[in-house]
């Protein structure tokens, strides 16, 4: 790879944009990014001119030989790249709002990556991320592609079942949330810390947390149970574990469990979200308009501090780390989504898990984990089970597979609201799914 | 074999036994029982006494030389019987019905196989398996035992796990009930209908089904999904599952799953029960009540026909069959609860499935599974999860296994809840839970 | 199938079909065969003209309405077929004496289902037999095919990993061969025999025995240990094994093993035979010029007791029984080579494996093994590989492939061998190897 | 580990320790070792007293505070140890030149790893290492153990399943030397390769091989089979593989794989060699009488150059770096004998394997590599069964699993031979082999 290094990314006129641009300013040295092909499609025109203008003065500003392409050819972009990544929204917040809102009208959790909205949202999605895989295949076959869209599992899962592509790597953030939050326990900093992990993205347990290399598991699972926000995350209003269960789990959940183990009490705050139009999607719309406002100030030329707030921050922490740790095989651990191909060895191997991997040029190699520990091993299966059964609906347009799938799912109460929700959201969402 | 049988069933002043020893004299010619030990404890003196003399009376009748010898003295039952049959009741049906209402009062159903209230009767029904086990192995090394008791296969697993006795073999009806529903659908005789099965004692789902051989699994499907009443059994009001539903399991659950799939109607209904104290196990108590109102009658030699409203009547059917198709190595097929080892390859070698086993002088050997069908895996996988963290709970006295398994339980609905009702039931049930 | 049971025997010019007709006739009552078409080829058509000519005299000396239908027409002899067998040679008996006499020229044991010679019949059969799945998959998709063709391990496999045909069995009389031998130690009927055996076709091992359902495993094997004549069969001159191997191995082999627990001793044999122009094909040419000379007699209308010397006596009987059992869904277990799926939990899903199984008219139904036995897994494991590699080598044509088996055989001494005694048997079979 | 490090040598008056010595010395700056205690047995004392003359020399020369500790009190030495390494030969080289001799005498390959002579290494050297375990657990329980003693598969598996210690880490040069190979094919530095590997200790195969992280395993493979010296190592007189061979493996073989694939090659060179009182034992003891020589003359106080050519020079390296590794937590991969627990997953979790691990603090944590390759599975099994048994025979004094175990080596010829072998063999060793 020692020549002109060309990154595409799709869905280049998204708010994160400038957090990505500002992590390859930062890591130019390293990782000489030559050309940043900016690609969005027609309905983005307007924000990826805004945000292409702005990375311009970004990379203008740190005086990089960085050259900033925006571009609505998404082929032309692809076209002998290195590295590919993927972090667009199809239907844009709109989608994401009505996936939570009409969750939430059902009686079910409304979100974006778990239960009936990341469903839809996968059903939406999948479809653009195989052709584009298709594209890949094509114009640039030996690049590596990194997914950030959500929801990340299963959008691996689809291309690892449905495409013979090797390089797609599932990518997110919080495996590096959760590594902050047990720094933080520890009083270290957050590179002194390393986990297992086991799990599906979204849904990851620790298994085990290592500082300098030693296990430390039993002290930071006590400092966990003693914390009494244990259970929190920038975008997750967190509602605290009993030590029992965490003790008996024997591994610390990640952020979203809350929706799991807590669903009436998420259930009570996401209705009045709800009749207060502020669900999520509604309150990170404000955000982004907001930021987009500041985006358009010609006078700005480096990331706005209120991204921060607009959640997934480390994002494009992780994608950066991962591109430079590819590109100058590095050999470090990274915790990415990648085939099973038997790390966990009672999962199927064709199926996608999310694991701490050494990070070489030749792509994520993964710590064996034997199989998954029989306190955690229930969840995880179901979820990979639900993920399964979700993918195939999204790739065949398979509804009863859909049923099955949020059947399956703990956060859909019954088959009645099952079959509800799916006419709702496919309702709502017709334009964007043409396979049922 | 080609001695004087001796048969001990322990748990013999049950109310079922008329129905056993119904079936002994039955299938004497093939089956020659010689002795029949009745085996219970000081509470049970009253009933043991009163359903002993019954069988006496019923044989008598017969005109078989077969005896029926009352015992309280276990270790006296159990030495050199070729096989022991388990039924009993730790508690009563007093404690089934603290179980039913003390779940329900939490806000989560109330079961004695399912959930909190089954894993309530586990903890206390366990160790005395387990020592009743232990005096097998001295007394009747050679000996089958067959359990009935519930929850089978908890029971069976804490057997499989924690012993080294090979031949423990649970016992349901629930497959039973499977093949008679499937056999009436068909408009056929039950003996023609053979099944596949995949999963754990009361949670199940046929996932093949033949005629005379035949595999017609997609005609019984239609039929079961065009059948008004498909999700109903004796003893479960059953709510009829969409056709989605069904179609996207592409595998027949048994009537159990309602609880699962249908949790919050099923509560309504219960609750409406726990108001009227009408809770299962109210109403079983006043049939037993009844029954043993019958059973005192000395004019009485037979089965009187209201023990069929018991529920559970094939149970006893189940338990014959089973002996005298070990004792004649008649090769037939039968569903019961074994040491996985291999049947099902996603599951660990030492949990116990329920499975279509071939039922040899060795005992049954099982039919190959491969992996479980990724549409019922989750559920299965999470159903293991939860048994084997509860039994966990169950021998080694741990409270934080028991929360984490009822919080990995779709039947309950929060960790906080999970918390509450162990604490509620482990005070209802002290006496008889000396390890916690 | 309760109609005009149709029969389509591919290699039908055989000199075993005799035997087969035999069978069909005693067989008769419960299996009643409408039409018995013998299908041949244009270099076999005189042989299955004298082979149907006398088939016709026994049906009629019989009296029952079987049709005997000689034809070189093959898919005439599919089209609706319910049961296809097949027992073809290619390259008839002269092709075999090759494949014997070259392996041993090249220094190692000359075998038709073994090492070099085994791989080659495996290089000549499997392109034609995937030629036949292909004609059943169209002419008569429901029909089971029996193939008793060997290397019957190796074809079974190629039609598992190279087509989607499921309902083939590979048949074998080794397994029965092995139950009567235990019968005969037992002193009883082959009929109360059963036993758990593990491995590949030609390779197998008892890992369990059963009188009358009831495990005589340590005493057999005692019995087999003390037998002077513990490693004969007929058709193979057995050398004793010592007392510890068997102990150790904790486990019976099949006769074939000879050829690998004692190589050299077998090797000293094979030579003199060559030297003698015995080598078994040889051997077998003469006995098959006598018998057809027996069949062209027109006064003879029963199978002739020459036949059995032939070796593979059981053969017919393998298939008549197993036809019977799925045609009236017995339900009795027999031996054949099925897909494993799960049946060894260490050997991969698609490959096959002889195992017991319980025979229905949904096919056979393999029992559960778990893993092969540490005792004598590397040895399966080993032939499972090296029939892998032969199997790809055979459809792909790919001579690395064939190099690599034949060195992980231990039949073959060395890679230099390796690549000789290939090149050597290329050459003398080019005509029916365009693959390569 | 901040504090005062001590390192334990077993068999500490080997002709190795001064490499040993040298690499502490070379590595002092990021491994200060403060104490290295030599231990040894009564009959190695006086070679203990050269050898740690000569450490004292070498790091006064050096003017380190390395403490050298010469003992014949092994629980002295372990009190308190952070690190063990074993190294120690039970029955010194004239028990391995009758492994040898007698081998060879019986018709086989005489070799101090492999076959016959590598299993009685194992039966003689396993009791006592078990013993040493015992120790360490008692005395310094969260002490690393790294044996290089051989044969290392089979000891670090007989510590696996017989004890519960989990640090245990075996080592062997081969994986180096492999490294070495490829590097010079490539013309690059060492450093820059990194190896896929898949197998057990001396039988193992590269799978993969990176330069700089990226995939040349095509390319170093056909440069192998091009190279007219592809199977040689210093101390195996290698015979070219076959192109075929190669690329039917599709993989590279380790050296040892030459006893395997040219067994009668070997066997022709060891016969030679025996008559000429010239197998490697002998050989090897005059390389080695020849250095104590050395080692005596006080005027030395470096490790001499002569060490080299005793084979099995990378073992110190291979030491110093691991113990480098994991007290400084440095993350790089290295290849050692670890539980599988996985990273194979067609082998059992509780056997070891050979395999590419990221050394950490918390020691070795295997990359996955899922099933073993179709290619070389068959080997790899059979030799893994063959140690299983042969470690049942160690632990256990169990004759028959040893003769099963002979038999399944492919350098056994015969079952006749396995027997007399191991006659010869235990009566020659019967010394230290009580467990028989």
């Amino acid at each position: 790879m020692n020549k002109n290094l060309k990154i595409a990314t799709i869905g280049g006129g998204s708010s994160y944009t400038p957090e990505l641009v500002e992590g390859f300013i930062r890591g130019y040295e390293k990782l000489p990014v030559k050309e940043l092909w900016l690609v969005d499609i027609e309905e983005g025109r307007e924000k990826l001119k805004t945000v292409s203008a702005l990375a311009q003065r970004m990379v203008e500003k740190a005086g990089l030989p960085l050259q900033i392409i925006p571009t609505l050819n998404r082929r032309e972009a692809l076209e002998g790249a290195d590295f590919v990544t993927t972090q667009m929204r199809v239907g844009l917040l709109e989608a994401r709002i009505k996936d939570e809102r009409i969750s939430i009208a059902n009686g079910m959790i409304g979100q974006e990556t778990n239960g009936a909205g990341g469903m839809f949202k996968g059903f939406r999605t999948i479809p653009v991320i195989l052709d584009i895989v298709k594209d890949i295949q094509e114009l640039c076959p030996d690049a590596y592609m990194l997914n950030f869209s959500n929801p990340a599992g299963m959008i691996s899962e689809a291309i690892v079942r449905y495409t013979d592509y090797k390089k797609s790597i599932g990518l997110c953030n919080v495996p590096i949330g959760m590594q902050n939050g047990f720094a933080k326990l520890l009083g270290v900093d957050r590179a002194r810390v390393r986990m297992e992990i086991q799990g599906s993205n979204h849904f990851i347990f620790a298994t085990d947390i290592f500082l300098d290399g030693a296990s430390v598991f039993d002290q930071v699972l006590n400092a966990y149970i003693d914390n009494k926000d244990n259970a929190s995350m920038r975008n997750i209003d967190g509602i605290e574990y009993s030590a029992d269960l965490i003790k008996g789990l024997n591994a610390i959940p990640c952020p979203y469990h809350n929706y799991y183990f807590h669903t009436q009490d998420q259930l009570v705050k996401q209705n009045k979200e709800y009749e207060n139009n502020e669900v999520r999607g509604e309150v990170v719309k404000k955000t982004e308009d907001a930021l987009f406002e500041l985006y358009k100030d010609h006078s700005l030329s480096s990331k706005p501090a209120q991204l921060e707030q607009r959640g997934g921050a480390l994002y494009s922490d992780a994608a950066c780390n991962l591109i430079n740790s590819i590109y100058n095989n590095t050999g470090d651990i990274q915790y990415v989504n990648i085939k099973n191909n038997g790390t966990v060895t009672n999962l199927p191997n064709d199926c996608v898990v999310e694991a701490a991997c050494v990070i070489t040029a030749d792509g994520p190699k993964a710590i064996a984990l034997g199989a998954l520990k029989p306190e955690i091993n229930g969840y995880i299966q179901m979820i990979k089970s639900f993920e399964h059964m979700a993918v195939k609906a999204a790739v065949e347009g398979d509804r009863a597979a859909a049923i099955a799938a949020l059947n399956m799912n703990p956060l859909c109460p019954s088959d009645a609201l099952a079959n509800q929700v799916f006419d709702a959201l496919l309702e709502a969402h017709r334009a964007y799914l043409p396979q049922f």
